[in-house]
């Protein structure tokens, strides 16, 4: 059975025309036989982002199919992302296609070849703004490195790191940051967390007794799990009253190793004073085994007043182990994030953690040693820092008509806010469900006695952000 | 003072011409200044790979700079590979510039760029074919994923890594080591350290008890570094006679994980027999935490008979975990591994390390997962498999002349043999050092009463392989 059907003949949108191939007689079911080719008509761009599919009835009348047929093809398209259904609309074609990829996807195993997109607005303070991602500027370094690559790049690079990447970052941290390192001080890993785990082992290693380790209390959830995950005690450090840390609990706890974000205290944003950075790294210089993890967490993302230098910055004693990533000031997918030793650890890191490769392509090590070399990387954080900037402005204006209801903190930096509820009769549940039922998407914070969410707008488009935050703020203030 | 020297003014070998401009006012050293403009010439090509310098005292001569100058400059230039110093016939180019690179490194840390190049003949196991690396399919796959690289990309994609290749992973074990698995069974990771790095913090927190692993004696030294710091107890399997693992010990032991690679034992690279096979399985069914960890390096190059099946393909009780990577058959640069858990294993995999993201960038994964889609990794290891097999040959050959002093075994699977020296009246120690004089990097293991060397020939060139295996078995077998 060979059928074409025009797209437009039931919808009227566009003139699509589809040739579908149906055989009872072979194996694969049908629904999947509808599927693969829908698939690749999308593939071949016979159908394009944004076209809208006949309806089930429509297409099962057409084909002579069950409607369980066309129901069982769309809900695979719908499952890989290659459409959309929107209430009362229809299913629309969600995936862009490019003519040169290989469109022919024979095996089965195959079918989920693309990850599901997302169809809801996302607050998740952790994602980046990934439609003013340099992508141009991004490929042209990729480009340049794959022609640059040469046949000794296969083999492993140093442990570290590549020395190249090395030196970029170094020069950066000091130029940005204050960070004040040699390129052999630097550790690179896979992400942040990659960095941490390497810490966990080594401080394993050197301590006779067992380590206790403090955070913040609401810090980053990650390191916590990890932490715990390896046996550790986690100490959560309680907040004044203003939203500085107490260290008077660090004083009298058997803590050795405090992970803390000096410059972005979690969760009010608080930038640790000046006093109480003295204060902590008086308390790291009174015994030899305690050290301060510093997570420079957002840092290059502040609006007001200079930026903060780094608490390793004022480290004379070798106590401060500073932190970064890649994956805000550039992509999550990326997966590159570095720790600076200070000097009198590096010699018992190679000792003890000697086995640990580098885990990140040399092709990546070499693509983004270029992006930062050809000055790429400052442009964009300088770019990200000013559309950031104004989406905060705009968030920020559309709070202050609601200030009986909404509170909110951490307006000088990063791309996210922490908003607080006051007197609202509903619980956070609740509100997270009704904010889902619109297609927001927001994340509570488990805080006694006060009702806080994290909310990140960093990939929420110029164009909606109004749209989007005055629907997520009328949800929250109703009665 | 600037002076233009013409290289061949000395050496007759090309004419280049390099503009020397040296500041004795300028307080950056001499030698730096020339160092820096050497290098700018290398990567300007006005210099070529292959080109001959100047001798240091001509160079001084001409410069009126002092002999020391020229040497230390030469020094900067040899430790960072841009060029190579031949014995009695002087200095060489040995970078290959390529134009549209960065080629002005203004910043003073930017001295080490490159990578220093080797010098010798390296016969470490673990290297590869780097000259045979198939760079133009690798260089196709990593240009086709750059323009398929979409901006969803940026996110962080599946914590155990990209469906697309998960598929392509699974196809392909089971195409070529009959190991069944669903794409959900896998976790990529960057590397099979990255794996087993995963695995210790599993166990450890699914046992109550802490967790003792075994692993065969002489095997994959940075797996048992990496559980000696984790703290774990590792018992080393003894080997029977005939070169078969010892499993009596591991019956009567309290040992709970064995890590092994029984399709290759270490060090003589026998295989595990189906009986000891069966036999490995039947333990660990005796008690729910008992597994097996199958490392299945250098399987696909297999010379004599049939390809031996994945000890997992055999696996009923779902007690084996199989790992693999990329490291050797691909090169060990990309940093990308894979485990294939158990389905029983998954969901706690996921309970207790649910905090581990992916390590490999999105856009590796993406490349790796179109090159295997395309055929072209089928094909390398093809080619490979032909190439290491000639060379494996061509070494057994050059051996088999003096099989009254050196013995060898493992010559039907990987790229490295291991062999034995018969009474010889040297140490391994001057062995090595003898070895070194003459360029060549030997590897001796540390096994009692045998003088034992791992040695590795990926790397080898086949126009230079009689040489150099022809001058390293003369200073073996030398009186």
């Amino acid at each position: 059975m060979i059928k074409s059907i025009s797209f437009d003949d039931f919808n009227g949108v566009r003139m699509k025309k589809i040739n579908y191939r149906l055989d009872k007689t072979d194996k694969t079911p049908l629904y999947l036989q509808l599927y693969q080719q829908i698939r690749l008509a999308i593939h071949q761009q016979q159908l394009h982002f944004g076209d809208k599919l006949p309806s089930k009835r429509h297409l099962s009348e057409f084909l002579q199919i069950s409607q369980n047929t066309v129901e069982n093809a769309y809900e695979q398209l719908l499952a890989e992302g290659y459409i959309n259904a929107k209430a009362r609309s229809g299913f629309f074609v969600s995936f862009q296609a490019e003519l040169d990829f290989p469109c022919d996807l024979p095996r089965q195993k195959q079918t989920a070849y693309f990850q599901s997109r997302k169809t809801y607005y996302d607050l998740n303070p952790n994602l980046i703004d990934s439609k003013n991602f340099p992508i141009r500027q991004w490929q042209k370094a990729g480009k340049q490195s794959l022609k640059f690559w040469q046949n000794e790049m296969i083999a492993l690079g140093d442990k570290q790191g590549d020395r190249n990447l090395r030196n970029e970052i170094a020069h950066y941290l000091y130029a940005s940051r204050g960070v004040n390192c040699e390129p052999e001080q630097i550790v690179i890993g896979t992400g942040l967390e990659n960095c941490v785990l390497q810490l966990i082992l080594l401080f394993n290693q050197i301590s006779e007794k067992p380590i206790q380790y403090a955070m913040e209390s609401y810090g980053y959830i990650t390191i916590e799990k990890m932490l715990t995950a390896y046996g550790k005690k986690v100490l959560h450090l309680p907040l004044t009253t203003d939203g500085q840390l107490d260290l008077a609990t660090l004083a009298e706890s058997q803590i050795d190793v405090a992970y803390l974000t000096p410059s972005n205290l979690y969760p009010f944003s608080q930038v640790l004073s000046i006093g109480q950075r003295q204060q902590l790294l008086e308390w790291a210089n009174q015994q030899p085994q305690r050290y301060i993890i510093e997570d420079d967490y957002d840092s290059e993302y502040r609006y007001k007043g200079k930026p903060i230098p780094a608490l390793q910055s004022l480290d004379v004693n070798e106590k401060v182990i500073y932190l970064g990533s890649f994956s805000k000031l550039l992509m999550p997918s990326l997966r590159v994030g570095f720790m600076v030793l200070p000097k009198s650890l590096l010699s018992l890191y190679q000792e003890y953690c000697g086995f640990f490769n580098c885990g990140v392509s040399r092709f990546e090590q070499q693509r983004l040693a270029t992006f930062i070399q050809q000055g790429e990387f400052e442009k964009h954080i300088q770019r990200m820092r000013k559309i950031y900037r104004k989406k905060m402005e705009m968030l920020c204006r559309l709070l202050q008509s609601h200030s009986d209801k909404i509170r909110y903190y951490g307006e000088h930096s990063g791309a996210y806010l922490l908003i607080e509820l006051l007197k609202s009769p509903h619980t956070s549940t609740e509100l997270v469900e009704r904010c889902l039922q619109k297609n927001i998407k927001i994340y509570p914070l488990n805080y006694p006695n006060r009702q806080l969410f994290s909310i990140g707008f960093a990939d929420i488009d110029e164009q909606e952000f109004n749209d989007v935050f005055e629907k997520l703020i009328s949800i929250l203030v109703l009665k």
